[in-house]
């Protein structure tokens, strides 16, 4: 749906909304013919779904199988394949760092490069938050510019940073540097090629890019472990229509894993940073910023954890866990709780997968289904049938009556 | 769809397709737990169910409430996003009065003006059809042209006229005049404000437009409850392509209130006039104009009027004076015969609403599904799913045999 369209007919009120997304949440039948959230015993979600409406949604369309990035962006109401956000953007979004539109922002990956000049390991031995962050400080003291622009640096987490170009006009459209496999030597940073001729301003950005890598090499030459880096995800932070200026609301996001916090920033929403770790945390922080805030995003990774190391049971105990927390969710009596996942990963493929995600909006304006248990086959006699992930975003302003009457 | 595409494809042939809509015919769940169209006892409409593929339509998009313009249009085929219609277009079009393309319509409502200058009575004191009428052609013998431009006057009802700019470029993104509360001084109508520099032909017309408020001021001086009149829903007449001609049948719309037939002659049906009130009425109308029409669009007032008032037993009642009417219909033998509603009117919210609408259609063509009773939980099981509005009328054409093979 077009967004000025919508953002035309949001009105201000007093309701409270509460998206919670628990990563991953879809799956497939494991070995007792369930799936992990049939499987689950979940009292309190199972209520949610008798009360509310269910259906799924398609994260982006049938058969495409997302990355959390797209995934939450449609979930947010952008459209995920017009509004693709770089790695590079998203990583360093989950940081404190500040944009300006136009950065051009590139994850790092600090690694072990052998005497030959290939590989030795991809992550520098996996190197602590400690010394990652010594390391970017080491760097950021002698590299401030690549020939004339400003480069910036930030750290994300163990052997993971972000390089950030400034102040240029850079294209995104590059290859990365890593390649991909340890014992090989790493690639020089290269505009994508399309057919067409090259665009000078990636060839520009490649051209820092190389020459940032190669005095950052001169930098690290006496560090351990991490003494090279590779660049991947490039690409230009474009600013998102801002989430709470489009909707009228004050929205906030609850996370514990940066990657969510920086989308959530990245559509506007204020990310609240309390070194959250455990869902019980977490539930906390809601508690704690539930009356100054009218939409809750409240994110739970851990169903995705167990999905990716196809632990069926473990995902079943995560689903359980976050159950026995929901009283304290409906205790704050938010007029719209919805309850879903941003993708499927289900056990058996230990990936992200392309299957509709299980969707349960609880509103005292919800229209009555037959559903009365929360799982994948209980959802299929839902009223919300099935929709498209940027549809979630209209269904639950609607359940908060803030959307107008369209037209006469 | 595009509706270029859908016409390429569109075929004649002697089929005869009805398309009901039960305005606000959607609800939510009452008092006795069931919604009003589940509470009422409809074995004419069951039976439909039972025979034919049901469902339910998105009357603009998941979330989002329509007004009855954007509802039918939808209905019709057109986007009615695309083609939003201000309500001095939809209110004129439901009166004689013959557009041409490029007026500029806007509503009239006669009102009181109290000697200190405030709005008194926002309707006048609710005039008669008589005086409303009287009124307006004292206007129009003293008023005809404004500014060197030709004005035009139409009465639609009571209180309620229109006002048509004809012959100069005017733009129809004007703000109203109406300041909707009674003991408030009428506003200017002005040029809408978006950020842009301001449109030269909206300032013309709002220059137009208060020059006829102030002379229109002067004429109804002498009234005792028409003394003034306020200018509201300015819009430009722009034609939509023709019903008739897209889709090469004989279309004819059976309709009491002003406004769908307004809507159904923009789309270029033949609007049958007879004074038509009563559900009976409107039937009797149907099988005097069958023989001549293969597609008849007979809109049925009162679920929606039920629904405003929030009277559950009310709406109840009308969806089961109209189920007794059911076998009149069925008698003609039409080849579709398609019941739904533009939108949903719960009696819980007292007003139009976002829900899914119940769709049914029955033809010989039709895939059979599980619903055996007509209404909102059973259609959760129906054949056509979950289609947007603007599906419905390509389903309807399809059932109909009215659609060629698209390709090789």
């Amino acid at each position: 749906m077009d967004l000025d369209f919508l953002s035309s007919l949001a009105i201000q009120n007093d309701s409270k909304v509460v998206l919670v997304v628990m990563d991953g949440l879809g799956g497939l039948a494991g070995p007792t013919g369930k799936t992990s959230l049939e499987g689950a015993r979940t009292p309190n979600l199972d209520a949610l779904a008798k009360k509310g409406v269910c259906g799924f949604h398609d994260p982006v369309g049938p058969g495409i199988t997302p990355g959390s990035g797209p995934a939450h962006i449609g979930l947010f109401g952008y459209d995920p394949i017009e509004r693709l956000i770089g790695r590079g953007v998203l990583d360093t979004a989950g940081t404190p760092f500040e944009f300006m539109p136009g950065d051009l922002a590139s994850r790092l990956n600090f690694a072990t490069l052998a005497a030959d000049g290939t590989i030795a390991d991809r992550r520098a031995g996996r190197i602590s938050d400690e010394e990652g962050l010594r390391v970017v400080k080491k760097l950021a003291g002698r590299i401030s510019e690549i020939d004339g622009v400003e480069l910036l640096l930030q750290h994300v987490k163990e052997y993971r940073a972000a390089a950030i170009f400034r102040g240029a006009k850079l294209s995104g459209k590059l290859c990365d540097s890593d390649p991909q496999q340890v014992g090989k030597k790493p690639l020089s940073v290269a505009p994508i090629e399309d057919g067409q001729a090259p665009d000078p301003e990636a060839v520009r950005a490649a051209e820092l890019a190389n020459m940032f890598i190669e005095q950052a090499r001169g930098v690290l030459a006496d560090e351990p472990r991490a003494n090279f880096l590779m660049m991947r995800g490039f690409d230009i932070y474009d600013p998102l229509p801002n989430f709470c200026k489009l909707y009228k609301w004050r929205a906030a996001a609850v996370a514990s894993y940066p990657m969510y916090k920086g989308v959530a920033r990245l559509a506007g929403m204020k990310v609240i940073e309390e070194g959250q770790q455990s869902m019980e945390d977490e539930l906390a922080l809601v508690e704690k910023i539930w009356a100054e805030h009218d939409f809750i995003f409240l994110h739970i990774k851990k169903t995705d954890s167990k999905g990716e190391d196809g632990d069926y049971q473990g995902k079943m105990e995560v689903i359980e866990h976050f159950d026995s927390l929901i009283p304290r969710l409906v205790a704050l009596n938010p007029d719209v709780l919805c309850l879903t996942g941003d993708h499927s990963t289900p056990c058996a493929l230990k990936s992200h997968s392309w299957h509709p995600v299980p969707l349960c909006i609880v509103a005292a304006t919800a229209r009555r289904d037959a559903c009365q248990s929360f799982g994948e086959m209980s959802f299929l006699a839902g009223g919300l049938g099935r929709v498209n992930s940027t549809d979630v975003l209209p269904l639950l302003l609607a359940h908060a009556g803030r959307l107008r009457k369209y037209g006469a």
